[in-house]
């Protein structure tokens, strides 16, 4: 198979972020269809993906040859709808969080999945992808500071729309620890509590926000979770893990931090290639674009020059330890066009 | 054109890495031709990309008529005598950095590229597309801390192998900051001049390393680099500007931070958009890779479920203001392969 | 008065380390009387004060006419039988905490000091005296990241000894966050709850350590406090205050640090005085202890003739741009004795 | 001698600070003369020191038997004339930096100093009192991580005043730095150059300003120092110090950062002596000063009671797991007075 072709059932928000993503930045997969029941959206959403077509049935999306895989990214009362026929046709999937709303279809879901005889279904818990979440895990499975013995845990938000409610705090927002906390402990969720802190006056006025929930695992780990969803400030997911004998914290603005035998720190880089991968990537990515639009899109062969008289008169000055001047030919008039320093970032 | 073909031309630690990369995380691109005067060499770098050949000779490979553009990764020796055909037979060119090693031979390559009637090639400064230097970029176009007066750099890597020359100080690891300090002021540096700190005892017998390079820009800018390529602990490349009104630091481990108005500070994330990008593509290029595999990699539906269960008990407890357990049903054998959890970062 | 005569009662160690501080450290004050019921330990304490004579008895010491003032450092247990007589006495008393060890003998002492007809005892909540608690205060009190809604504590001592118990971790090291949610919420902690964390095996078997403290006040805010007395690592007393639009944090490295509007940050200095202070404050308290001596303790005028030599050939410098080299006298042997740089700090 | 009895000549801002500092902070001494030519200044600063009278000669001062040493804080092209008969009277000096404003009047203060044959004076380099550069030059002497090869200082104050001109940027500002180097290096400078980046526009026109300073070590470590005294932003003195194997930074907002074997951190307090022993120190001197005047200055008897309720109701809630709620007697009038919580820090 040389191209994933996928069918983004879904195309609000979460669902053309994802098109965009399949379509600029993911490697061996292409958006074949787009199903939206509102045709306008749908169309938008389909104009991102180059060859994609839109249909407003997943009915209908079925009886195409030309989907490898579906991403569900309806809201979530919708998602057992999506899933079950998605499995009866042997389709994998990438559902977005929550798999289902509540338990019972949830176990419908998996009854059918078991049905096909294969695990199908994938869902859409990123957080395991982050960086530092995986540091930390690591760092817990390492045992390199003693047993997990607590998380704190807070979840931040700047503000929320219409439509959110108090349930949605857990099964929205929540949602996200809850499965990260099993994830960093490798232990289930056995009870459920949940606190109240002054209420937010700048929240909407039906919302009790923030909340603070505790999560206890079986294996005796306790989360506090500060759910909190208009904090107005930012952004901001933070998590501090409580061992034996240290605290490492992840989430702020430094990758993971830890604090062990009388000291707090962290890694630094020991190689280019992971303090400039990112930059690496972009700078071909954006190659490679320009390139089939016949431009170029970095530093020219004129930069190039500058920098080769520049070391030149570099080698010098540390051969003789005097100042050197550097010598430079006039610009050339076809390399005057546009900005001297292209706007490459 | 759907996908761009490239010839990567020398196939050492850069060349490789690049094949890797074209490969794995670049969209619309793929490897071609792997050039390489080391057979077996060639060979294996060739393996790293599904349907590419290896060739010793640059001249073979521009006779094919599957190259579309060429990435050069040669030892800077020899750029010149890659680049003169591949801007004789018309290619879009990525030369790695430095273009040539003298500002002759590079005036000779832009001769050539003017002769073309058009720009051809790129400089592979990877550092402009790098987020911080873009972000002290922007800061220093803004002019919201004043104009820029001084830079600071520091450029230090752990160790350096048998080859490194005392030159190479400047053409191979000062060149960057030759073309970042330009990038950063839009002026070019017309004099340089080279200091010697202490001697590292722990640097080859043979280097003055480290040294403290001064670049004077024709806007009066005053730039000192410390060089410095046997430190031992790390790789860090980090940038402090001097503005008027504050000062900008980049290459520690938060981002940008700036201090102005009695404050030092940095971004906060405002969106998961931003917080978790890495995070979903990750997810997403990782369940793609999987599926064509037909294997799931990250959450399967039994994770979506335990997290249903419990959020019903947040609900619940959210809505009692008690301590609610969660209840689950036995783990059905059809997803007990493997590990609970998945290792998926 | 020009000294401030006290007694301190109690010599252990916390008595100990009073008896230092107002010996060496605080001005207008001096320690007149140590009673300590074991002689050995109440004889090195006083040795610690010029002048201070060493008592077994508090009856005793009240008849003496050289005692202004009481610190009482005795353990909690002994307060109150330290406290009655000497507010009998009307003296005044810093009491370390807790006042008393329960709200019955706590309502005697404040029945015994009303009847004095004045206020006479403070006590030992010294957090309330830590810049970065007052930042917060004052954060609190300016309305800026408007109301404070929660706060999450966390209390971190690296061991315990034999004699800590299981109440001790309310008792004796709670204490200070009741006192101080107290003191940033000016609200009475209105209802307590505590939850158990997984149990660090590190801990003394008698101990269930770490827990968690939920303190709500009268005005709404939910205070978690993590309490942890065997956790290796340190000691660290940190509080994140979450405010309506926004978090702020303080007792990690790097004074109040505040998250608003998109950035994080904290305050620079911006004047040597409060940058240096610290550094003047000692550099005089030492050139007195030392003068007292006969000897210098710093810098000596050898020091300022480099200083002074360097500097004329800075002036030089600066005025032709050159590289200028400093010429010094030989060292005169008067200047000889002792290392180049005596340590000073 | 009970307290040494100190004569300030000039009442300038800095004597004045140190009059305030000798008679708020420092333990021992006293200032018994004050003197200062401007008489209405004189009168001012003599008022902050309890029992100081205000004199315009030092000849007369020096005529008194109440004198035990001097503190020189006049402007620096006075200090000879102080220094010389100081020493004649044998008295023991702290003299402001510089100890004069060139070489050869150092010298001559150095043979009146040897004269006497004694060493009398000590010079105010302040900065080797504080704490990160006394922990900087610790871990240079560690050889923790290899020899030290090169510093790179920067030393920033948001403004200057009218009479500061552009060789005061060497003998008032960088004046400190010369002193430090050798005192981190413990070599003499032998070396100095000025370099110019771009000025700023913010400054003075009469000044160039920064400038960026180049000291050269015996035993060969290059400092380079930016000095920079209209930056806007705040004061900043950072120093980064290379060594052969990691690099370590002070003066930034967290004390002595270090990288080494691909990590960067810091210190954690591992004990409340160190971590609370400003608040300790101000807890006991503001209730030494408070108490003289019949006040208390801190928390309050009633304060401790509340504490010790809540503290009954944690224990009660840590026995039984249950949320406790606290009981209070209502406040008596006698706490009654002021607000509930005092302003203490």
């Amino acid at each position: 198979m040389s191209e994933l072709r996928i069918a983004v059932v879904g195309a609000g928000q979460m669902g053309a972020d994802h098109i965009n993503r399949i379509t600029e930045r993911i490697v061996g997969a292409r958006v074949s269809v787009v199903v939206e029941p509102d045709v306008a959206r749908g169309a938008a959403a389909a104009a991102l993906a180059p060859g994609a077509v839109a249909l407003t049935s997943f009915t209908e999306a079925l009886q195409r040859d030309d989907i490898d895989a579906v991403l569900v990214a309806t809201p979530g009362q919708f998602h057992e709808t999506v899933l079950l026929p998605a499995l009866a046709a042997g389709l994998p999937i990438l559902c977005e969080k929550p798999l289902t709303q509540d338990p019972v279809s949830s176990l419908r879901v998996l009854a059918a999945e078991e049905a096909t005889g294969k695990q199908l279904i994938q869902v859409g818990f990123m957080r395991r992808f982050d960086r530092e979440y995986a540091q930390l895990r690591a760092l817990i499975e390492s045992d390199r500071t003693g047993a997990l013995l607590a998380l704190h845990c807070a979840h931040r938000n700047p503000t929320t729309g219409e439509g959110y409610t108090d349930s949605m705090l857990i099964t929205d927002s929540v949602v996200h620890e809850i499965d990260v906390v099993r994830f960093l402990t490798d232990s289930p969720i056995v009870a459920v509590e949940v606190k109240r802190p002054k209420r937010n006056s700048l929240a909407p006025s039906w919302l009790n926000d923030p909340i603070l929930v505790l999560l206890e695992t079986e294996s005796g780990i306790l989360a506090d979770v500060e759910m909190n969803v208009n904090i107005q400030f930012g952004y901001q997911v933070r998590t501090e893990a409580v061992f034996e004998k240290g605290v490492a914290e992840i989430g702020r603005t430094a990758g993971l931090t830890l604090w062990q035998d009388g000291q707090y720190g962290g890694a630094e880089h020991t190689t280019f290639k992971t303090r400039f991968a990112d930059a690496y990537d972009a700078q071909i990515q954006r190659w490679v674009t320009a390139t089939k639009k016949g431009e170029i899109d970095g530093p020219s062969a004129w930069d190039g020059y500058l920098v080769a008289a520049a070391c030149e008169a570099g080698v010098r000055a540390q051969e003789t330890g005097e100042r050197v001047e550097v010598q430079y030919v006039p610009r050339p008039a076809f390399y005057s066009s546009g900005r001297a320093i292209p706007v490459t970032v």
